[in-house]
Order: structure tokens, then sequence, then C-alpha cells
């Protein structure tokens, strides 16, 4: 009948995991402001004695991978599954790597981001902050769980991390080794907390704001866990649902540069959302440009599902239907179509896309510049791969993922996308009139 | 037996506040499109002719303003409520004015907020967009459908307004004027629809988020509209729900300018939400400056709710409890605390505001930098007023209102926070590799 206070807490909350979630989120916002006040070279300091204790505990985030693995393979997950749960000593190592690198990044706080002076004598500052709590909500990656805790904390922010059931043992040990990191740099370690539970009801806490303690929910993993996310969250998220990306290739477009940008932002990766799902073709061009786009595309493996057009110029082409246009096929599948002309590519992608990233090819400015004002998504590139849409290739450093949104973070979402601001007011004694 | 296809469209939406309210929606967005690409000076005198047109439908406005406020006598309501409500010709001259002068701020919109280019010759541009639709919900002040309206315009977005019932009658009036304005300057009048109906179920529509076609709320009123638009809003929601700022007299404070800010942040206007509600003094300096203080409060016409020190200064003061210290009085009361100094000055800050605004009065600059710093709120002043908390003060011409959330628009949201953004990016055929 003996136990300790600890314990006994311990047994309460894991009879509840409401209050459980209520308390880590209590944690977490005692620790932000903890990490917010803490200076750069202390926050980087963390990162890299996280990412040392994340090599010197490789034996047991190991051990309990495999334990992961074995658990996926009697549950019959298929291979691509497995790989994607899989760490060794290598990708282990390079998980350190890259938290490591977080430290190398600028720092995004306290960076001035307007300043100004009114007649009456009032120095505006508006600088970056952090944002507070950061809830990442993920499947089966367990490179996430250091990802995510990293950037959080270079931001300053304290990190509330949810890992799948799949990689639950591993994501444990690995938060293990992140919060030593963060307690042998003297910062408090419930800055990043993984949820304790595999209880499906901790998301729905996490929803729910944990009374107010998390202040933005970025889900990273398939569509239906995003739209869960979304339709559910009461507090802001960080995301994007679909990936309907489009090349349009203008009538002013070099056919050698068209195919080149054709194929790679279709083929270079097909399962990462900067992938393109609808060819646009311009009739002004298709007479010349038609026939071999859609030949390299299927000559490269890609199935193509055109309308009557894009069928006449190969016969391995199939029919696309309606439903086509609004596919993110996430595969070696494109749709694709001929337009008559900018307003109808810009109208098609109003129509059928997902606001996250849409190109044209051509040579003629004008044309590009009313694509890029007209075409209403987070990226519009001109004579460029659609599949640039990722935070390193932007000079991000790293990405905690990609933003379709209006508001705040919209694109890829790196540090300074983790970031809040307030404004700082210097006087001398004004009193207002 | 007979009718008109758009009579009965009539009917049928007068019967279903939801059906009514989501065709409102899906108008909104077309507008918005279509806003959003008009040229800065379209925008511009569209902004002039609804100023025009408020002038020309004087007649019309104020009749309704009359039965307005007819209602509001019979209806027992009290003479501030009477006077928030009325317009006459002078006031009305003042609302097209301010709805003109926003033609003259700087467009928000095309703003390239940072640009750089990669080493792969990508050249990448931030540059500010619309948000889409803003649906703003208000009170008694005929003036907000004006100021609303005009500057969800000039950022080049659609405005869905709720007038309070109170003022339904003057608020469509002045509504017909702003869409008769846009229509003159060749832009969609549906760019600024006031919800037609009194229902209150129009404002749960709006807050469900009208099928994804609003993409912000902006409340403006009482304390318990905005409570309800941030409890029920699946949207995001740009407000502050308290205002319990603080001036904080360090031990370095000159006290001539402590007592000149003091007196002007509580008493300038105590209706407003920058208005300071405690007083926090530095046990350093209270030996000094406490007692003039205090004094200088109460002469004022100001009652003074102190801890022990405070009420030991002057005798007409009374004893704080607990809850004045959370307490936003928005009247001429204010709770006096002693400190021992700039850590309990901060502590009690982050306990009891509402990160707000808040100011430190000092003359070290070391004190002002932690306060500065350490102080979470959205407008943080040194040896200033908090009364300039407002974005005519900042510079920014007019505001929507002032948000203490810490996403994308914090402090006085006018025109440049009313904008999202996205990246352009200009490329020469690259492809990633």
């Amino acid at each position: 009948m003996v136990s300790t206070g600890s314990e006994a807490r311990m047994d309460d909350a894991a009879g509840d995991v409401s209050t459980q979630m209520r308390a880590l989120g209590r944690r977490a916002r005692a620790a932000a402001r903890l990490i917010a006040l803490a200076p750069e070279a202390r926050r980087n300091a963390a990162l890299r004695a996280m990412a040392a204790s994340l090599r010197d505990r490789a034996g047991p985030i190991l051990a309990a991978n495999a334990l992961d693995l074995a658990e996926a393979r009697a549950a019959g997950q298929n291979a691509a599954f497995i790989d994607r749960l899989l760490l060794d000593a290598g990708r282990l190592d390079d998980v350190a790597t890259a938290v490591a690198s977080v430290a190398g990044l600028p720092d995004p706080l306290g960076r001035v981001l307007a300043s100004w002076t009114q007649p009456n004598g009032l120095r505006f500052e508006r600088v970056a902050t952090p944002l507070g709590v950061i809830a990442v909500i993920f499947e089966s990656r367990p490179n996430v769980t250091a990802d995510a805790g990293a950037l959080c904390l270079k931001s300053g922010n304290a990190a509330i991390l949810r890992a799948g059931s799949d990689s639950f043992r591993t994501a444990t040990e690995i938060a293990v080794a992140l919060r030593e990191g963060l307690e042998n740099a003297g910062l408090p370690s419930d800055a990043i907390q993984l949820v304790p539970t595999r209880d499906r009801a901790a998301v729905g806490e996490i929803l729910k704001g944990l009374d107010g303690n998390i202040d933005v929910v970025v889900p990273r993993g398939g569509k239906s866990l995003v739209a869960r996310v979304q339709s559910d969250a009461r507090v802001p998220v960080f995301a994007h649902l679909d990936g309907n990306c489009h090349v349009y290739v203008h009538a002013a477009a070099d056919l050698a540069m068209a195919r080149e940008i054709v194929l790679n932002a279709k083929l270079r990766r097909t399962g990462v959302c900067g992938s393109a799902e609808t060819l646009l073709v311009d009739r002004a061009c298709a007479q010349t440009h038609l026939r071999p786009l859609v030949t390299a595309l299927l000559d490269a493996g890609c199935a193509v599902r055109g309308d009557g057009e894009t069928q006449a110029a190969d016969a391995r082409t199939t029919p696309a239907s309606e439903e086509d246009w609004a596919t993110e096929y996430l595969d070696r599948i494109i749709a694709v179509k001929v337009v008559a002309g900018l307003d109808e590519a810009i109208a098609h992608v109003e129509r059928y896309g997902s606001h996250h990233t849409d190109a044209i090819v051509t040579a003629e400015e004008v044309a590009a510049a009313r694509f890029l004002a007209e075409v209403d998504s987070a990226i519009v590139l001109h004579n460029a791969s659609t599949q640039f849409a990722d935070g390193g290739e932007f000079g991000f450093g790293a990405e905690i993922g990609i933003a379709t949104g209006r508001m705040h973070a919209r694109g890829p979402v790196g540090v300074e996308q983790l970031c809040s601001f307030k404004y700082r007011v210097h006087g001398n004694g004004q009193i207002r009139p």
C-alpha cells in the first residue's frame, strides 16, 4: 500500500489520457518560456548535445527499432512501409547529423523584421519571437522525431511529439536521447516531450489544444491524418492536404527545356508533394510540343491519361476522366490536357489544383508574369521544376512540412516560419495626446 | 403561381439561413478573385467612389439610422449606447473621409517581402497577396461597416460584414453605398456584402467558415462577442479578448516621466484596450515614487485599489483583491502593487496579463531590454504610454482591430496584416537533381 507520490501520479495519469495530456501541455508551456529566453549559443549547444546523445544511444534506439520492425512484419506491412520504418547505424548517423546541422542555421529569433520611427520620436521594431508550443503528429518515419524536435528547439519553441503506433518504441528511445541532450546543455528536457501512450485519444486531446497550451499543430503523414487534423483541430494547423501540382507548357516554351522540366517534375520522385500530376500544353504549340512530351513521358515509364488530342499523339495513352484532373497520383501516372491558352491554363489550375505548387514553361515574360500573379498557389514557378517545392531547395536549411493555408506559414515551413513576432517600442516619455 | 427565378431563389434563401449564407460565401469567393487581381489604381478609385456614394446617400443612411435610434431608445438603451449608434451629417462625413483616406495608404499588395537567389540560379521572391475573404462581425458602431469594407478592399480581400441587430438598418444603407461605389469603379459589388438578415444563426454559419469560403474572422465588439467567436470559430480569428495592460515603474524611473506616462496610460481614454489597468512600482523607488503616483491618480479622479504598501501611501485607496490583478476595468480604476524588482514585475505581467500591451518606465537600458525581451506581449514599450497600442499611432494608417494571437497578425491589424503571401520562383530551366 506504500507508493511514492511520483508513482501515484503516474498511475492516475495512465488511467486518464486527458489528465495525462493536459499535464504534458502544462509542462510544455513552462519549458517553452525557458527555451524562448535561452540564448542562441545554448540552443545550438543543445542541438549538438542531442546529436551526440543520438549516437551514444544507438544501441537502445536500434534495439527498439528492431521490435517495431518485428511487429510491423508480423502485421504484414508492405516493403515500402518497412523501409520507411527502418533505422540502421547509417541512417541513425544521418539523423544525428541532420540534428547537429540545424545548429548551423542562422538564429531565427530576435531578427528585426521591420523598424521605423514615428514623427513623435517613438521607435518601433517588429522582432521575431517563438510561437510557443508546437505539436507534431506523425506516422512511421522515425527521423521525424529528431527533425521536428531540432527545428522546434532552434526556433525557441517547445515540442510535443506524437509518434505513430508503428514507430512508438523507436520514437520513445530517440526522444530519450533528445531530452538527454537538452539536459546536458542545461535546458529543460520538457522542451521536447513524446506523447507517452499509443492511445489514439491522445491525438484528440492535442487537437483540442490542451487548455491553450498548444499554439500550432503540424501533421506529418498521409492524407487521412492531415484531413483528420485539419477537420478536428481547434488550434492553427500548418499543413497541406493535396499537392496536385501542374506544369503548363505555354505557346512560347522551348521544347527541350519543357521536356526536361516535365520529366523532372513528374518523375524525379513521384511520392513527394511537389511532383507534377497534370501537364497542360498550349494548343498554339501542341503541333510541335505535345507528341514529344507525351512520348518522353511514356518512354520513361510514366502512364499518360489524356484528353482527345493527347490520345491522338501516342497510342499508348489512355483517356482521362474528369476525376483525373483532380487526382494527386503520387505515382508514375500523369494527366495531360491541351488548353486554348493562358486563360484556360490558369482557370484549370484554379479549378482543379490544390494551391500548392504550379509551374509555367515559357520564353515570354509577360505570360510568365500573368501566370505567377494569377495562379493562387503557395509556390508558383517560371521555367523550373515543381520538385523544387522543398525547404532545403528554398535555402531554409530544413523544413517541418509544406503548408497551403493562407495564414502565417505558406509554402515550406522552416525555422523562420516557426516564429511569431512582437513589437518593441522605444520612447523617451511619449504620451498620447 | 408565376414567379421569376430570382424571386424564387430569394424565397428559398430567406427560408434557410444556412443556404443563404453559403451562397453569400460563394459570391464572396468569386468576387475575391477579381478584387485580388484589380490594379491598385482601380481599388483606390473604388475607395473614392465609395466615399462619394456615402455622401450622396446621406439621406437614406441618416433616415435608417433614425429608425435604429428610435428602436434603441424604445428598448431603453443607455446614453453611451445611443451615442455609439448615432450618425449625423458630420459623423457620416467623417466616415466618408476615412474611407477615402484609405486610398492614400501605400498598396500592401505586391510588396516583395524577401528575395534571394540560390546557387543554382533560381531566384525566389516572397510577395504579398490578399488573404481572400474576411468576415467582420461587429456590434453597434455604424462606422465599422465602412471602415472594415475599405480596409478589406485596399488589401484586395472580399468582405462579409455582419452588423449587430441594433445598427442593422444603418449598416444596410451604408453597405448599399459601398457597393454602389464598387460598381461605379468597375469592381464587383459582391466584394463587400452585408449579411442580409438579423437572424443570429448567420453568425454560427460564418464561424463554420461557409464551406471554406471564409479565410479569417475579425470580431469587433465587446468581450462576450469576442469570446464566442474565439471559442466557436473553425477558421482563424484576428482578435483580442482582454487588454489587461501594465505600466511598471522601475527603480531607475524618472518620477516626472513616470507620472505623465501613468496618468496618460490609465486616463487618456479608459475604454480602449490599450489603457493601463495595473501599475507596478519597484520597491527600490517606492519611497520616492509610490505616493506621488498614487496621489496623482487619485487627484485625477481615478480609484486606486492597492496592496498594503499602496494603501499606506494614501488613505483614499482601497484594498486590491487577487481578482483585481486580473481585471480589465475599462474605467477610472487602477490596481497598484509594489514589486520586489524586475523579476517579480515580469512574473506578475506574465501571470495576470493578457499578452496585449505592457510598458516599463526606466532610465536603465539593461532593465528595459530585459522587460521588452521577457514580457510575452504583442506590444512592449519602454518609456511610453500603453495608449499607443493603436494602428494609427503605429503608422499603419488604420486598423481593423488589435490581435493577441501568435499567428500571422499580432498587435494592430492594418492593411499589411490583412495580406498573405506567395513565393514566386524564377528559373531558366532548372530541374532538381
